[in-house]
């Protein structure tokens, strides 16, 4: 059997975790990296990534590498939003790969992104190639899980989806970017220009509502402090009571002026019940909950570096993670999960 | 557009539960319905089930049946064995219709009944029908919820699911199903001649196994009474301290001499504390709990009658749930789902 080819197409901290889960699977191996950061220019890809060294060097020259390598599979982290990666997934799809991203906006673009997600989806049934944006959130516990779990309903009136997560063991960066130890005023002024913000959320409530068959009215965000009621700290950080402990961020799809699907994301420091919740009102009624949460950068390692047997095996086009089969760990030689 | 045009075949207990859910499903009628009940022949498939009169009289001539009406999906609900019902399924895709089947044995056969499978599949493909077996156990909460699960994980160890029913509240058969009222003697005895047994814990395993691409060395089964700590009653049954208050049935896929996935079913009177569980000990770990539990009857019909499109939008086959898109409940017109 041949082996899967794979490229990793952004070596940032996200990429470095999905390199260390996909070393560790049989059947695939790294034929290639790429990344603009010049610190990491001719670096060898294991190493970028923390690990021992492979002998595949990271490049800025994406084009080359893709047309000299011709992999099988692109392993794609880097960034967020469809504008900016766009011309990246273009560029990847016309070597002929198939690509799993962490783009949050790719998880399902349909709604905010009507045009690029077309016009990627055309790129990817001419070039014959899948493409898949997922990960942990978005494309697992507040989407995939919420409609899996709907699978045993007659009914559904309303969802609420609630994560709330524990930030005190986490690192540094991402403290600061819950706004760990602001000031209420200083929270706001993050949020307005857009730097305190989970991106995901319309895309989830949008997957949500599409494998229901539900018509949203419209989708409302909105950003909140928590802010400590007691004094916490962090190895990092102290933040005092009163001031930010971290972020609770809401997003609702409304139908009639009710929450249809309620989608709340609450990470902060001193957090007392970390969880995942998912309720679903309806019949029969569900009440799900993931004590202790579902660690988030292992997750989103897993959940992409898992989706590339269902992505290889797939029909052309841009997919969603609703459009493959039940998403599944697996731990064997990649060429059993590819008939 | 055209309607989907559905059979019944099977009007028990369960096959009513999946008639009056689907009789809301807009844009499925039903066209015909057959039973071997001598009370049943010629009565309407709606009273039969429960509700109103649907114009839709039940049959024993199945065969003419299907010949006659050609339906696009049969729902097909006569029992939980593959040897009993495996000519009726052969019968029903020869007239071209696919199917969703509650026979647990039909949820993952090809473990147990490897040749019936082939054939099953064979004659799926050659009449281009896609065939499925599912329900809410097996089929849902102790296999696909655990498959999907594991997607956030890179490493799984073992799995623990467990299934714990208050039958407190459940119809008197059920009651007597589980052994309610027994002494330990007398469930022993029932036990031996087979008539205590939840079917489908070998099905839900192998199912797990296959999807992580497990090698298990063998699964072993074992039912146990569950005995009442003290005198419980329900509406229909008193059970004194000592005397069989349910059952508990455990089924474990083994590696090594050790549990690789253990299912246990508990399922008796006075349960204080029902509900869903599984446990992943994994990387990253995951404890998963659905408190009360989901509701049997209606989630088998509902993840049934849910399986209708995927299944009529599936390649040919016989398909598992874990080889079909993402189980979800859907809430609009049905062809809104068969693109």
């Amino acid at each position: 059997m041949k082996t899967v080819r794979a490229v990793q197409y952004g070596v940032g901290p996200i990429g470095a975790e999905l390199v260390k889960y996909c070393l560790k699977k049989r059947g695939i191996e790294f034929v290639g990296a790429a990344d603009i950061d010049p610190n990491k220019i001719g670096k060898d890809l294991g190493e970028a990534a923390g690990v021992e060294k492979i002998g595949v060097p990271i490049t800025n020259d994406s084009k080359k590498l893709l047309t000299k390598t011709k992999p099988d599979i692109v392993l794609h982290s880097t960034g967020s939003y469809l504008e900016a990666v766009k011309s990246q997934l273009l560029e990847i799809m016309k070597s002929g790969a198939d690509i799993v991203s962490t783009c949050e906006e790719l998880s399902y673009p349909f709604l905010k992104s009507p045009a690029i997600a077309k016009a990627l989806d055309r790129a990817a049934r001419r070039n014959k190639v899948t493409l898949l944006g997922t990960g942990v959130n978005p494309g697992f516990v507040m989407d995939t899980l919420v409609l899996t779990s709907t699978g045993v309903c007659q009914e559904v009136k309303s969802i609420k989806v609630r994560r709330i997560q524990d930030a005190s063991y986490r690192r540094l960066p991402f403290q600061k970017k819950i706004g760990a130890g602001l000031t209420p005023d200083e929270f706001r002024a993050k949020v307005a220009e857009g730097t305190i913000k989970h991106v995901g959320f319309p895309e989830s409530i949008a997957m949500i509502a599409s494998g229901l068959g539900w018509k949203l009215d419209k989708i409302e965000e909105r950003i909140e402090p928590k802010l400590a009621e007691k004094s916490v700290a962090s190895q990092y950080l102290k933040v005092e009571a009163g001031q930010v402990a971290g972020v609770d961020q809401t997003a609702s799809g409304i139908v009639n002026g009710e929450d249809a699907i309620a989608l709340n994301l609450q990470a902060y420091l001193g957090c007392p019940d970390p969880r995942e919740s998912i309720i679903i009102d309806g019949r029969p009624p569900i009440d799900l909950t993931i004590k202790g949460g579902v660690h988030g950068d292992l997750a989103t390692a897993a959940v992409v570096v898992n989706s590339i047997p269902r992505v290889l095996t797939s029909d052309p086009g841009l997919k969603t993670m609703k459009d493959l089969p039940v998403p599944s760990g697996w731990f064997a030689e990649v060429h059993n999960f590819l008939h």
